[in-house]
């Protein structure tokens, strides 16, 4: 952004995040083609995720800290409009959906397969790096994806958190024919419901707070063979005694609930928490079957009380899931563009780009009726 | 124990816990052979656990009630004294190290090679089944393992203690080559440390509060390349803010102090906690490399304030680790008797088997100079 | 068979292999229940396999050799009659799928997960054990796995193929997403290409030189993308050179093809052989992507010419698939149960079991219209 | 090689392949850094592999076929005398051994941490890339590994050997507490050897054909716990049968002597061919454990007689082994620096750079006293 004295008026309109609560539309350079595996991009459509909420409220989120202005935006896709000299995989004019981060191919983690751990990928949107939320935005070849013909622009945005959906169900292992219970019905835990439904689970349960957005999960997307609704501790129920141990009691009941309503038996071989929220984990890591796997894909507090002695004595795998890795991305389209996945049912709220903040507001704000909100780019 | 009444006076001599802080020397049925798979072991030495104190204390670890005396004791090895028909690997007179849980084989955590999960599970001194700290006891061929000529019947019963080891080592995919940080210099990670090294892992560290048992680790057992004395946070940083967040922050300094102290880089590959104290397991879990392996071997308070966020961004594995999987109790047998593993270092005390109630009494109290005590069976 | 003087007549009628070519319809005695794991069954009904036949006219496969009468038969379903004291999972009047062999449950194979290789499994109709051609069968009530109502016995009978395809995706880590190719559209390999579908795999490709069997593939089935017919090298071809490498450089060509007509890039992600031929084998094994995993599944002669440097420079994982392990008959249930995989359709005769032999002869002769030929137990 | 008319003389001597059986000693251009991760290399030890000689004496190794000089040599050390702009891990000055092939980073292989397979990798002497037999070399920063200061460039160069005995025992997984059957006393044969034992693998067998090279297995680098002299089948023993048939039956029971003359009971875990001989595979794989790995680490013929059949129904896994994978050439420099592996001892013969087609001739003449041949670099 420093070199915004050199822009050419017109050249790059983009959605800048300025300081925390401050954001702007700005011209910025139309980024010039160096290496010869780049490819620039004009930017078609960009879905609104909560970490581009975040950012912009609170300026930070872990050790990333917002210090200088960046261009908002991650879940993109666009058009070919310019190739680097190597670039074998694209042609201008070739629809893509755009993994959002690019990493630096030389460490050991991306060496050996994990660039999702690589330190210094250029994620988009991520301080100190520059979002999608531009006309034009320049990244590697081989972070972009071609889309067929009958896939939308709009499809090609939303294949980014089919992309996190795939990593979870990855780091997962969810297979055929196993059960596997979700909580969260937001656009992540639903989109994971999707995939693994997609990947021939057996049995996918959907479990919110929400009576409408578990609907979603029965009735509109289909991915769920049942929801279940949970019910936090209510406050009475905390009497006198050590409350923490009254929360993580409660929360053994839910899933002792859970198994029953749903005649899981010893439990699911797979739970995926994407909420972060306490009272999900403990239940869902009592939940779990001996010997399955508990995925944390959902992030809220730093630390949670955490039932460690079940966990252990039952066997658990405890896996995190961060970004994507390899195949990952191809899966994302490829479950879009057969259809198993159908991620554009999730959009309620579509705005042009002069619009992105009210766009941000509304995914501020939130609220039932707020699922997806996508923001069309710059023509 | 309910047919106590039909007991030939004197033909199975055995410490028996009767009720909660209540034990005595009863004699019991000599086990009459069954199972044409069955053989009848006289007990030669046994080794006191943690667990073994536990149950006599209190009465119960987590779902495990003792509802009616049981004989205590599950680290033992013994003689062979009867086989049954199908017995192939054993013979009258082999001495054998006793693996303590045969599990159901019909289940389907039998079946797929996860038999350390089978609930039907006969565990020596597990109520409600019978220990090992008889003249003699009845178990199944193919869970006794011969011992070398060389072993003594005291490697034999520390055998149990090194194949916890083994097994923690397993599941945390210890391999040749990597750092391995374990937190805790009692009998496990000590053990823990021995087999890490004898895996030909290239750094292993052992963290503990004790001087003097780290010293065991660094001079006696030769098998941590460096020890940390780790200091829990001290009551006077407290100050007036959220004691929890304080605490989180001062273990996550103690991580990067770790790593500083022995130049781990971006940190060890397998972080084994064999302490289930929340302070070493938050920094445990903020020690672990990116993409590395955190096995939770120690069991302490149900729950614990855990750093969720740090494990999932850092896409960790986090693995429990409960008794022992096929093929363990070998590995550990031949460890012993290569020398590769020394356990019998690690005893302090030994008694004779009217003793016994001292010998839990010395492990009760314990201290720095208690670290193994082993009990010597009825001649 | 030893005591078939004991009988009393009419208790069990049977179906014998007495030697070679020589079979005959025997009452032999009711089985007596001895474990308290023990189940009785009522045979319902029970497919033909190609190994029954190869027992029946040569007396042996590998290492098993018939040296006295057995009763033929080991894919059925049946009718629990009679439970021990041990059991339960199974009820009088259950109907149940026959996993056909039963291991020893104390061998390290057994105790570590991996029990179809077991050398002291019983298994049906493989020297010197009795098969399911019986009006009763003893069994373990673990290896019988109760049908939902609306499975027939005929779909019970074939839940053995259906497993044996399960098997060979395992060990074949058949996954959503991939692309499958199999050589051979016989029964087996048939129905790994519908586990595959079912699986989710991108893509699955039938190979034979039948064409009537491809429809079934491509049009009944409809478990293939695409189908393919191959062609063995004519002899014409043979000219006057080496005629292992004119054959070798034939089958390299064969996968260029396939991978051409497919539009399969780097090759498929899998590779399965069903068939045993030497040119399968050579063609598979060149077709298979780098990096990928080819299966054997199929078995023909002990020894094949094989382009060992290919599958060593391609780093291929190349897989044997032997019987079923831990979860595959349940999963093979389940697939049918839910209709993702409809065995039924292979039927093309049936038989009353006094016709035991005549469907033996059919299998025996062959040919396009013979698929799969059942027959049906005694009332 | 094309621009050899702009070489300021004495810049960079070479040793030159310039056609089949054609070498010379010719000046090169000093390599220009274009990328800022780039080094360059003043290349200190150099040792000769066999496909150094196969390129030399035939022109092609597979599809790898010489149509332009090239400079020859693959297995190198040497000193950093320049780095590029984004360097972080090497300084000027540093001691290294060099990883021989910098592959594409971009393409599926690469990113999936598999760029041992990338297609578009460079390969030194590989056609049509230059090799390090020149007096500087440039590659890739994170291609070279510091050497610590007690290694010599030697021991730097003779990392490559190790390198590729390191790639085989993580393709066959070779742990601690295995046994491990190792078909070939060559470099690479005795490497694996070496590395399996300092796996920690408890026993290590050779198998050669040649007594002096066993005698280095088992007295000098003391990685073998026994050795065996395999004998082919004599033309004798061919009498009038099949000679196919014979001959695999021959390596049977070889297998099965190997078995008893070692107490290796159903066989050894892992079995590595570091030969490609006809008799040595058909031997290990009827040798290999039920369930083991067998791995294909020699190359010889296209294609061999191999027991599939024996393959499949033992459930064996088998895996190529082709270059190396992140993280193994530091767990070459590791185990070297350590001490665990010595590779120095293999050396028998040691020219100055203006010998280096005599070292050539010493290892195309071969024979028993000759082990491994090193070159030293240009001063």
């Amino acid at each position: 952004m420093g070199d915004a004295g050199n822009v050419e008026k017109g050249t790059n309109p983009s959605f800048v995040l300025k300081a925390v609560k401050d954001v702007s539309f700005d011209d910025i350079p139309r980024p010039t083609m160096t290496d010869p595996y780049d490819v620039l991009i004009h930017v078609g459509q960009t879905g609104i995720c909560g970490s581009d909420v975040h950012y912009w409220q609170r300026g930070r989120i872990g050790d990333f800290v917002l210090t200088s202005p960046i261009v908002l935006g991650h879940e993109s896709s666009g058009t070919v409009v310019e190739v680097g000299s190597a670039v074998k995989n694209l042609r201008v004019g070739d629809r893509v959906a755009i993994e959002p981060g690019v990493p630096c191919r030389h460490c050991d983690y991306c060496r050996s397969g994990s660039y999702n751990l690589c330190p210094d990928t250029v994620f988009a949107a991520t301080p100190p790096h520059n979002g999608t939320l531009s006309k034009y935005y320049k990244t590697a070849a081989d972070f972009c994806y071609p889309l067929p013909d009958h896939m939308s622009l709009e499809d090609g945005a939303l294949c980014e958190p089919v992309a996190v959906a795939v990593q979870i169900c990855k780091v997962g292992n969810v297979r055929a024919g196993q059960t596997v219970v979700v909580f969260g019905c937001g656009p992540i835990g639903l989109l994971v419901q999707c995939v693994a439904k997609a990947y021939a689970a057996k049995t996918v349960i959907g479990v919110d707070v929400s009576r409408s957005r578990m609907e979603l999960a029965k009735s509109v997307l289909k991915c769920a063979d049942g929801v279940f609704e949970s019910k936090p501790m209510p406050r009475t129920e905390l009497g006198e005694g050590d409350a923490t141990e009254k929360e993580s009691e409660w929360n053994a009941r839910a899933a002792e609930e859970i198994k029953r309503t749903f005649d899981l038996g010893e439990g699911p071989d797979v739970v995926v928490d994407a909420t972060g929220a306490q009272a999900c984990i403990q239940t869902g890591v009592n939940l779990c079957k001996k010997g399955g796997t508990y995925v944390q894909a959902g992030m809220g507090k730093e630390n949670v009380v955490f039932p460690i002695t079940t966990a252990c004595v039952r066997d658990l795998t405890i896996r995190g899931s961060i970004r994507y890795t390899a195949g990952v991305y191809p899966a994302a389209v490829d479950l879009v563009a057969s259809g198993k996945v159908d991620p554009k049912v999730l959009i309620t709220h579509r705005f042009p780009f002069e619009k992105a903040e009210e766009a941000f507001e509304i995914v501020k704000k939130g609220g039932e009726n707020v699922v997806k909100v996508v923001i069309e780019g710059v023509k």
